[in-house]
């Protein structure tokens, strides 16, 4: 028996349940996963799963979390580590998470996360998205440079609330490849290399091909 | 000398300022308010002030706080009080504040905050934001019958980060009255009577008639 679920969608597309999938696996929570593939909007397997429809949905020891940056949250009152430990640098970690949770749709819409294609380098660069592109890059500057110190993620050597929340923004500049900084490039690999974000890509390599939804694969 | 300052903008109007406002206020932070009048996205005199050009924005010993939920989460390591004492109530608590704080866009949109207008009743129920107000009753039902107990507010007797984020929307429903369950109607009247949320009132009463946005007055 696990102490509960998370519920999340197609790994190679959904970027909010990365964003609640990795905090629930950082913290060590024990609770089953149950992935329902994505088909478009909240499906009757969706309602049947959680709330509100909408993944992804945590639920543990009775508590019931959706929101990815709630889920966050909920899951650093276990491991504190998922918050900056100084108080200015987590301030400011929380802030660029909301402004994440809240924002950047001329990104989204242009660059719909696809972990799995090869071949969208170039595509999606609309003048708003190229906008919030720039806007991400200063966020991340400024995040390392006062508080990143000699560690690879924004706020130093641990991975926070705000990288998990900017990680699949990292997919899908390494699938668009938008022209980027050499700084916000070593932060992309860095990101990419962490050892859950890697398995997540992993799982997303091993979805079977029903599951592929034709407006995310036809961009090219 | 303060410990820093509050940036917001027109008190009539700023929804999200008056977000950001309630926490600084319940937590008692000794921060000095710098008030400049909305005259329509990022001025020369909100960049002046706040890195990003947006309200509200803090500024607290050092730390530099935007986006309103992040400042309800730091000022809730002031006074713990912002969030409900019992984890499942605060995880709730904290995912329908992240709901409110990225979503009911349609809502935002056809029910502009304007304390000032006794004239607006019946305007702005557009489709989608009656789809947005059937979605708060719901959250705000679920949130009183588990959690509520006898308190007036959504989790009790103290005014949570949840109310804080549901406050300009109480707001927007006195102003445009949707037609709401006689729970929200309680809730709506607990809300206004706060006596921070009536200080705001007031205080939104005070401001000069040069402050007046056009588009936010020719609703009717």
């Amino acid at each position: 028996m696990s102490d509960g679920k998370i519920v999340i969608g197609t790994k190679r597309y959904s970027s909010w349940s990365m964003r609640g999938w990795l905090p629930v696996k950082l913290a060590g929570l024990d609770v089953t996963e149950v992935l329902i593939p994505l088909a478009g909007g909240a499906t009757s397997a969706l309602k049947g799963q959680t709330p509100a429809g909408l993944v992804p949905y945590l639920e543990h020891n009775g508590a019931r979390i959706w929101e990815s940056l709630a889920i966050i949250e909920y899951c650093a009152e276990f491991d504190a580590t998922l918050w900056p430990k100084k108080r200015r640098a987590r301030a400011m970690a929380r802030a660029v998470a909301a402004e994440m949770h809240a924002g950047f749709r001329a990104l989204r819409q242009a660059m719909p996360m696809n972990l799995g294609r090869g071949d969208y380098a170039g595509l999606g660069r609309t003048e708003f998205a190229l906008e919030d592109i720039a806007r991400i890059e200063a966020i991340w500057a400024e995040a390392k440079s006062e508080y990143g110190g000699d560690g690879p993620y924004l706020f130093g050597e641990r991975f926070t609330g705000a990288d998990i929340m900017f990680a699949p923004v990292v997919a899908r500049f390494l699938t668009y490849q938008p022209e980027l900084s050499e700084g916000s490039l070593d932060y992309c690999r860095a990101v990419r290399a962490h050892p859950l974000v890697d398995a997540w890509y992993q799982e997303a390599a091993e979805e079977p091909a029903e599951w592929l939804l034709e407006k995310y694969e036809n961009l090219r």
